[in-house]
């Protein structure tokens, strides 16, 4: 079997979980190159690794190269990322510096992997709330167009970065001790409230970033820019694994029956709907697994050919690390 | 001013917060009775109370009678309510028996308080999402008829009752001194996890109690049962305050200004929306006040007069016994 080398560029939340996932998933490689803007070492799981400073050069003979920026972080792939992608090094960004542009496939494996063209070079990683949502919605909208789409998000602070992960553990310890508790990473308080407040607010129509790249996103990778998409997208208290309340609309009549039934083949989702036995989709079981929960679907009784539905992803595992390994195995077997 | 003989039934989170408030509201006490299940002394704010035990007798010369049950709490206004009102007390009733009845009253002071009749008797107060939601859609409503809601929930435990409030709190300090979480009122950890089911699941339609309650409600206090809902009920890891995530789709055209505007006129009701400068409403600010806090107020533009709106309300204040209160103020006033 033929072996990569790889890179992983940056190693915040989601390059440290590109480097278990590579490992956990048997990724075939040949040499593994962790990159950062500072040298050090960094100990994963018992392992040391070295961390070089990226530089033009890292990236050649480089097969694939993970950019694990955030959401939000101009850094690595907007300065190294396109001069890889010339040089021949399989550019894979987790970043939204290039999701939107023409040229750029934006990719859900299990959805629209047909968009990668012949030579890839650079290929976008969507939002973590867009790929949550779409593995819901993708499997219906292939066997009913969907024509509008409300979404309310209750996403984790790991979203944010390992520094939201710390505040929210250390608000926790601060409370439970009495002690002041004190925030910087957010604007207000996250431990028991819920901030109606992702990414940033650009202007003054009243949309976030995150409600808009996720309304964008949704369209790129469907290819059909005529789904009305309203979506309020919201920080809640939780360390890990985002969960969004959808409330669907079809072209033609669809029943949570047959909806049940085409999420349980779809792979990467899991359909946990006994609500009798209250089980349903919640991010403590989302957190550290591959596939993205399904659940509480229902006819949404107030719109013709109407579900309401729920989800739970892990935002770092499927919303972004492990979706950026699947495009790279995607494309080795491809090969 | 005339001065009234007070009950209060029940003296959990709900009961033991109209106490404060008939006190921080100068209602006007001649006597103020507690009653429970068992006799006891209540400290409430260092002042030590006398429970006595709730019978029929209880009730005879009570003006008002504050029945303090929770959500599903099929206590002592089942048992005890319906001969009080007939003994000539008025009844307020937090709990959730006889709000659909159609001779009750279902009443949000700032909203319907036309629908009391001459002799009150009994009066129900609505499910505390349903009065959050209301108190930010009913001033739009009375403007511009509501076709749909579509509602997503992010509520606090306090909504369960004193023991879910301690659990959270008891999950919080445990984990902070890493160790075991353990859970008896939620079926699963509620800290750092979003569970989505409120209420209980009555049979195999998909809908939670809460869900079916909140819908009910809003058509019995709009007294417009055109209006399409869907909503979705969602516990948060919050402590006190629930928030709701609003798409709405009025009749005619309307533009968030004009939203605005309206709502500043509100009674009851405090615009805060102000995204540029992090201003939003959130439960932690929502909490221990009397205003229902509305922002994030923008049009939804996939669908035509459509409003996105988002809103945080105290669910024991407003959400219960303050509402409960303010039912009594207005008969007083309206004498």
């Amino acid at each position: 079997m033929k072996k990569y080398n790889v890179g992983v560029v940056g190693i915040g939340v989601v390059g440290t979980e590109m480097v278990r996932l590579l490992l956990r998933r048997n990724f075939p490689i040949k040499s593994l190159k962790i990159l950062a803007k500072h040298q050090r070492i960094e100990t994963i799981d018992g392992q040391d690794y070295p961390v070089e400073v990226t530089t033009g050069a890292s990236f050649e003979g480089m097969d694939f190269a993970f950019f694990a920026g955030t959401e939000g972080d101009k850094g690595a792939s907007k300065e190294f990322g396109m001069a890889a992608a010339m040089g021949g090094c399989t550019v894979i960004d987790n970043g939204d510096d290039y999701r939107m542009e023409s040229w750029v496939p934006l990719v859900i494996p299990e959805i629209n992997p047909g968009v990668i063209g012949q030579y890839p070079g650079l290929i976008a990683n969507p939002n973590c709330s867009t790929i949550i949502a779409l593995m819901a919605l993708a499997p219906l909208y292939s066997k009913n167009k969907i024509r509008r789409i409300i979404a309310s998000t209750y996403q984790a602070v790991s979203g944010t970065g390992a520094k939201a992960v710390s505040e929210l553990a250390q608000q926790t310890k601060s409370w439970s001790r009495t002690e002041e508790v004190s925030s910087s990473v957010y604007p207000h308080q996250i431990l028991f409230n819920v901030i109606p407040a992702v990414g940033s607010f650009v202007d003054h129509n009243g949309e976030s970033t995150e409600e808009i790249k996720m309304r964008r996103e949704i369209h790129k990778i469907l290819g059909d820019y005529s789904i009305r998409i309203s979506n309020t997208c919201v920080r809640v208290p939780v360390l890990n694994a985002h969960s969004i309340s959808l409330n669907v609309e079809f072209e033609n009549p669809i029943f949570p029956q047959e909806a049940r039934k085409i999420l349980h083949g779809a792979p990467g989702v899991r359909v946990v709907d006994d609500v009798m036995a209250d089980q349903y989709p919640m991010p403590i079981n989302a957190s550290g697994i591959e596939d993205v929960l399904v659940g509480r679907i229902r006819k949404d009784q107030s719109v013709e050919n109407g579900l309401a539905l729920w989800c739970s992803g892990d935002n770092i595992w499927k919303g972004a690390a492990l979706n950026a390994i699947q495009i790279a195995e995607y494309l080795i077997k491809r090969r």
